[in-house]
Formats: C-alpha cells, structure tokens, sequence
C-alpha cells in the first residue's frame, strides 16, 4: 500500500486517539448523593417506569437520542469487503460526524458476521436501546433485503446510508444543477452508471421526484426489461426505467442524455463520450477518490455543471449533507420510517440552501451550520 | 409503586437527561483537513493497516479502549424480570460508573431476546468492536453457561458482573473483616444464603481463596450431594462445600458458624439465628435495598463485623469497588480473560487499601481515587 503524507498522518492520528469515540457520562457522579439518582436506588424507579414501555423510555433513556451505525464490513468505502476490524475506523469517524454535525449521540458497532439472516437477526437483538439504525458498507445485493426486513421489524427509523444518503444529497444538487442549466426534472435524459446500493436508491429517489426519463446501468451495460441475467433488485430498476427498453452500454446511453450521474467506479467515460449528451450536460462523478472521469475532462466533453465526491473540487456531493440531520429530525419528531417522502423533503431542504445556483456551487458546504438543521426541520 | 422523593428526583433528573451518557469526539472535527484525517480519505489507511488485526485494531481503535455492558434484562437489580427496556437506565449507570471511576467508555446494549443460545450468538457477533464485554443482570443459572460459551470462544475479557464483581467485593471484606476478628479464612465456616449468580461465584472465589468449610444454601435449604432436585451448577456446588455432609436448613448451616453471607433477599434471619453462630460473628447481608438482617438486628445477635449493600451503614460491599478497575486493569494489560487468580488478585489489591481494617471500616469507600488503580494495577 502507498503511504501518503495524509495517510501516515491519519495512521499517527488514529493511534494517538486509540479510537474516535469517548463515552462521557451525562451528569457527574461525585458522591453518594449523585449516585443513588443515577444508580441504585433511585435507578430502580426510572427502570420500573419504563420497562416494556418504548414511548417513556424514549424520553427517560439514551433511546431518544442514540443511533446504532452497524456495519458488516462488506463494502466498506471503495476498499471492498476489509470485514469488520476494516470497517471499524470508519463507523468511529462517521459517529464523530453524527456528534459534530447534528448532535446525535452514535455508537459504531460492527458484525463478526457477512450472513444476511444472521445480520438481521442481530440488528433486531440489539435494537431495543436505540433510537435509530444507520446501516453503512454492506455489500448489494444484500443490504437491499437486509434494509427492508428491518424496517418492516422494527418501530425505530432504519436508514442504509449508502443508499439514501447518496441519493438525498444526489437529487438536491441535481435539483440546483438542473436549475443552473435551465433543465427540468421531469423531463431531463438521466443516465445513472451503477447499480448498486448508491444507483438503485439514486434511480428510485429520482422517480419519487418526478424524473421519468432514467437508464441505468451496470457492468454488463444498460439494465433493460429483456435482459437475460438480472437478479431481483435489477429487475425492479428494469421495471420502473429505460421504458423505451434502449440496449447497449454507456455510449447507447449517452446518446441525447442530459445528465449523467456515476456511481460505478473510475476509468468510465472520456471528453468523447460526454460529447454524445445533450447541450448544457451535467456530470456527476462520484467515484472517490478517483471520479468516473475528472472534472476537466468532463468540461473538456462540454459538461456545464460537474459535481464529485472530492472536497478539492467544486461541488462536493457528500453523504455527511444528509444523514446527521436525516436522524437528529427522525429522534426530534418521532419518525419511525425514513419514507419517499421524508428523503425528498430532505433534498429539497438541502437545495434551498444554495439560493442562487451556480456551475460551481450547487450544493451547500458540509461545514455550514444550517445545514444539519435544515434537514432535520424538513423531516415532520 | 410508592414513589419516594428520591424516586422522584430520579425519575425528574433521567427525564431531563434523556439518557445517562454521551457520545463525543475524540478529535475535533472543524474543517476538511480535519476531516481528511478523522474520515475519508486518510481514515481508509487505518481501515486497511487493522483489516483481520485485532492487535492492530486495540491500538488504532475503540477496541482498545470499549466495554459493551449487556443484559437481558432478565434479573435486573432486585427487580427481577424486567427485560430490555427496563435493564436500559441501570446499563446507563454502569456506563456512567465505568467512565468516572475507571476511565473505561462503556456503551449500553440491551437484548431484545432471554434464549441463552441467541444471547451468545448476538453477543458473538457485535464483539469485534469491543476490547471487554461487561454481562449484567442475566438470570442463574443460564447466567453461568452464558459467560462460559463467551469466555471460551473470544479473545477479550468476559465477566458477569452479578458473579464475579460480588464475589471479588465479598472477598477483600471478608479478608478484612476476619483479621478484625482474628480468624484465618482457611478454617473459617463459611455459611452463603443463595445459590444463585452472587453466591455461586463467592463460594467458588472463596474456595480459590483458600477457604475449606463453605456450606451454600438455596431456597430448598443446604446444598449437599444427596439432595435429588439440585440443576447441574448446584451439583458443581455439592461437589465442591459442604465435605461434612450437613443437612438441613439455615439454623443447621449457622450452628457454630464464623460467617454469614446472605446474598438472598430480605428476611433470612433474626437475632436468634446469629446467637447460633460461633463468637465474633461476621455478617454480610448484602441484599438491596432491604439487607437479609438489619445491622442492628445483626449485632443483637452477637455478630462484631456487618456489612451491607447499602451507603447508609457502615462497610458497604459495592461492586463499583470491583468492575471498573477490573476492565481497566484488563484493557492497560491486554488480559484476555478474567481469571480465577485475577480475580483473587484483585481482592487482595482492594483488601490493601484498608491498612487497619476495624469492625466499621473492612473495605475502601467507593468514592476512593485510588480504588480502580489499585485494583487495575494487581491485573498483569
């Protein structure tokens, strides 16, 4: 592995800290007085109270506040699946973010398991002292049904961050980049290259906004109702995309596209391909650290408006955007489900922050203040 | 439920809360560089150096440095079954306990099941995050094959605080209390009421002690190896006190005894059955908040040193006095497992801290700084 400054930085950083996470206690326990409110005996009374009770003890116990970030390793980052120590460092960072951006109270928890009924399983065992689920890194197809047996189960929000996360933060930047262009959602040529947890949920939330006019592909090329090898999550995004059933791969899509979004990996398209899309194309290349295609060679290929996951470029398309203030609204309004809906008001919350679009700035800054509790109000 | 002022501070100060604990950053997180080394990009470095390393992990991650406080909520304080929701608040104040006295970060995790086998499995596989796992309030006797499955299959340290905390607690009194009255501890008759997680692990820990006249009673009166009713961990008991054979119930286990350790419930014994015991009685009522007997009831019977489970008299055997400086000692020293010479270890360390041990005054207050050193530092 090549080490960079940044890297041995983070290394030295991480072992210095052993951790990202503290656990400090809410109120001080300095003497016996303390004690008998916070533990015996007066706990006796709060654990009377609340037992068997979900509504009191979100309101008497760390389950109004607290949120689970479970992962199983399987896709973590675009490392692959590094398993569960591998994912460790980045739930802690992701808890750190929860706390800096929105006050939420997160704790990382990750599975010495990669079986979907064993991940459900468990996730349901420990959910009991939480007030919200964040799954993050697990692998498609799984985390599709691992997602939706969840939600059905439990009566606390359950979010698989890198499906909606990247969708909600997706559509708000394309919301202010389709104003930018002078383009409208319902009726823009959206290619979405990847089918994965970020291009299914990218592809459904977009319909949800009104888009009717989306292809998506994978690495066998356009997902298309007549194809021979799709699994059961493929062939619901056959289902409800590519109605003018086009064939072929990336160049077939491009062909008169307004929009490309990527979410596949590098190395995708070139200036020539973006040459292929309508006048005025925006370019969403996702992919980090290395985007789909690089930012001058997207505007090279006449791309107006081009977003990435990369903070050293204009337009960062980031996930932190969205889920702090997604679970700090769900716990203050007592949400059970993060529905359509609620991910569409949270995008739209998003967008309205930028309130003059432009090429470079169609998104807010994850550091801006607002944004968390923008998002958070959204959700009712 | 008579609701004391007590209570209703409790309840008051657990509502305003939300939660007893928080989840804060290790690192400040303010801007992108921040970020880069806290998250991605950087935190991708630390994610493959620990990838599959749990050495690697306890130095770069909160495995280094994280208990997981379990139950079920199946005993809960003397409040029995109260299952997940009511276990939270008493998890929380054990996380808050672990914090202040030991600096150990402790996350709550209540179980939404009481089958042992899926206990263990979930347990299992939300371990590799954790450097400890603290069970509390699990019911006996599925308590003890509980700990038994963990211990043997992890590599961090397991212990149920219902057993060993108690018996650690019980010991370094016990130590003290018989040089107060001048007795060895190898010929003491010892005499424990309940067989259950608290009795079970005092008899054996006083055993590794050195102790050879145990005599341990259930509800159905003294355990001996004739008697036809008894679940495998009472056989283990059988096996290992009571070599004389004596039948019967709590007047023929004192008669002539040196020591009671009540860990039962309220109203085991008046005045008369202490006279039954030999001279310079010592007596441990330790249930909460009603002791087996009352002190004053203890000493009319002719019992010199008494000791409880409550702040309000003299010698409160607390298992604050053990846990935190347990895991702390285990995490400093990369203990895997909580050994019977650990634990004896500990005992000793926090019998030490009294260096004149009288009638009121056998253990240290638990408010002690040195306390959770002291014992952590006996662990190597």
């Amino acid at each position: 592995m090549n080490t960079s400054p940044n890297d041995k930085k983070a290394l030295a950083l991480h072992k210095k800290l052993q951790g990202k996470i503290r656990i400090v206690p809410a109120a001080k326990v300095k003497n016996r007085a303390d004690l008998s409110l916070v533990y015996t005996p007066g706990v006796a009374a709060v654990s009377m109270y609340v037992k068997g009770d979900a509504e009191r003890a979100r309101q008497y116990t760390m389950k109004g506040r607290m949120v689970a970030v479970i992962s199983d390793g399987s896709a973590v980052l675009g490392l692959g699946n590094i398993g569960a120590l591998g994912a460790l460092p980045v739930m802690e960072g992701k808890a750190a973010l929860f706390k800096t951006f929105a006050d939420v109270d997160a704790v990382p928890i990750v599975l010495d398991t990669q079986d979907p009924e064993e991940i459900i399983q468990t996730v349901l065992r420990i959910a009991p002292g939480f007030g919200g689920i964040n799954l993050e890194d697990f692998a498609a197809p799984k985390c599709f049904d691992i997602e939706r047996r969840l939600v059905e189960a439990l009566d606390i929000p359950v979010m698989h961050d890198d499906q909606h996360g990247t969708a909600i933060v997706v559509l708000a930047g394309l919301i202010n980049a389709l104003k930018v262009v002078g383009k409208k959602l319902t009726s823009a040529r959206i290619v979405i290259s990847g089918a994965g947890a970020a291009g299914a949920a990218t592809a459904n939330l977009l319909r949800v906004a009104g888009a009717t006019n989306i292809l998506i592909l994978d690495s066998k090329g356009i997902i298309t109702e007549g194809r021979a090898d799709l699994t059961r999550h493929k062939l619901e995004l056959a289902a409800s995309t590519n109605f003018s059933h086009i064939t072929g791969g990336l160049k077939e899509a491009l062909a008169g596209a307004d929009v490309l979004i990527g979410v596949s990996g590098p190395g995708l398209a070139k200036a020539s391909d973006i040459k292929l899309m309508a006048p005025k194309a925006i370019v969403f290349a996702l992919a980090n650290p290395t985007p789909e295609i690089m930012p001058d060679e997207a505007k090279k290929g006449g791309a107006v408006v081009i977003a990435t996951g990369r903070s050293d470029f204009p337009n960062q398309v980031n996930n932190s955007l969205a889920f702090p203030g997604i679970f700090r609204g769900a716990l203050d309004n007592g949400v059970r489900k993060i529905t359509d809906d609620i991910k569409l008001k949270a995008a739209k919350a998003l967008a309205s922050l930028v309130k003059k679009p432009t090429a470079t700035k169609i998104l807010p800054d994850m550091f801006d203040k607002r944004v968390a509790k923008v998002v958070a109000k959204s959700i009712r």
